[in-house]
């Protein structure tokens, strides 16, 4: 039977291929974690693809054989951090709440995940009008994960206008890029362990973008 | 008396010296106003050393004796466009308003001065926080006027809560950043001409500011 024992072959090689796969996926993310360690630890700039080889027990040529270079690294861990920051958007557009309190949720899950993602999110944030002009896959990636993370906060900022919860004679749109305003802006000035910690920053400005900073 | 006819020639050469040193300031100065005209009209990135000279009605040559190249030309128009929000900045702190109106008044002008100086202002906003990093007198006299200008908005906040006119329970620091955020982050999506004018977009954000975009 060739043609039998020919597929098993080919089976065989294809399973083994697929594990070797496998764990060459499996590699390559224990690396980027690692890199997201060092990044937090020495900042962007300081780090070296040598302190993620040293992180991560092995030299740079093995680590070189999973990831072309740090700025891979850290567009891995971009990428991840938006996949799960739209999970949670996702999350809390599905909430029984109305849209002001779904609004105060997606502050603090903002400004948490960039604390918990410190620094990466922030040097990702330090490129990102330029990104909004890249090719590449990546950069199509990131554009339309943002694009899907604004439609949420439009449906959450919708919703609150019908459950009566928000203001109907402001411009969503406008709603929305004040909330990434004062969200995003936080790249210039936040530093882990600073005089402000991420819970107060959040209730902060949830406080001012919910009510403002005018007294009733 | 040759010693008065040695002052007479220096206080000459002087003079000829001022006046030099007067009219290539003064040229310098022509040739970074059209600066601001080509790079408003054909972008930044687009526009090169040949458009600021044809808009000078001079060559290139004579353009580098006065400006080393368009990133010199940026920087100055910036340190000037810094400048005159700064002086309406100390403008609206001295009016006869409460805080609350302050705040206003100084959303409005921030954003009619992004519009009126676009692109030069969000260009140099993309590289804000690499700017934080550097030395070099330009740097620094940006970084100086940046922290006047935060001063200004907290001694507004502090006014504001002493008048009655603003919440007393929100720190001062963390107002003054949601409002440069929501005010800077305008970098990255305002296009001059778009859906939403200057004056629209000052009285959103100053009506989200002050008072929130919940239903009352």
């Amino acid at each position: 039977m060739p043609d039998a024992s020919g597929i098993a072959r080919r089976r065989t090689a294809a399973q083994l291929n697929a594990t070797r796969e496998s764990q060459y996926r499996q590699r390559r993310a224990e690396i980027i974690q690692v890199a997201a360690e060092v990044f937090r630890e020495k900042g962007f700039d300081g780090a070296t693809m040598n302190d993620i080889a040293k992180g991560v027990g092995s030299d740079r040529a093995s680590v070189y054989y999973y990831v072309k270079n740090k700025e891979e690294c850290l567009e891995e861990i971009v990428r991840d951090v938006l996949r799960a920051n739209l999970a949670g958007a996702q999350r809390v557009l599905l909430q029984e709440a109305n849209g002001a309190e779904k609004i105060a949720a997606l502050v603090e899950d903002m400004i948490s995940s960039y604390d918990r993602n410190f620094p990466h999110m922030y040097v990702f944030l330090e490129d990102f009008p330029r990104l909004t002009r890249q090719r590449g896959r990546w950069a199509q990636d990131i554009m339309a994960m943002t694009r899907r993370f604004e439609a949420i906060v439009s449906e959450i900022l919708v919703s609150g206008q019908a459950d009566g919860s928000l203001r109907e004679d402001l411009p969503v749109r406008l709603s929305a890029l004040a909330l990434f305003g004062m969200v995003n802006w936080t790249y210039c000035w936040y530093q882990p362990g600073g005089r402000y910690d991420p819970a107060l920053i959040a209730r902060a400005f949830s406080a001012i973008l919910l009510d403002g900073v005018a007294h009733r």
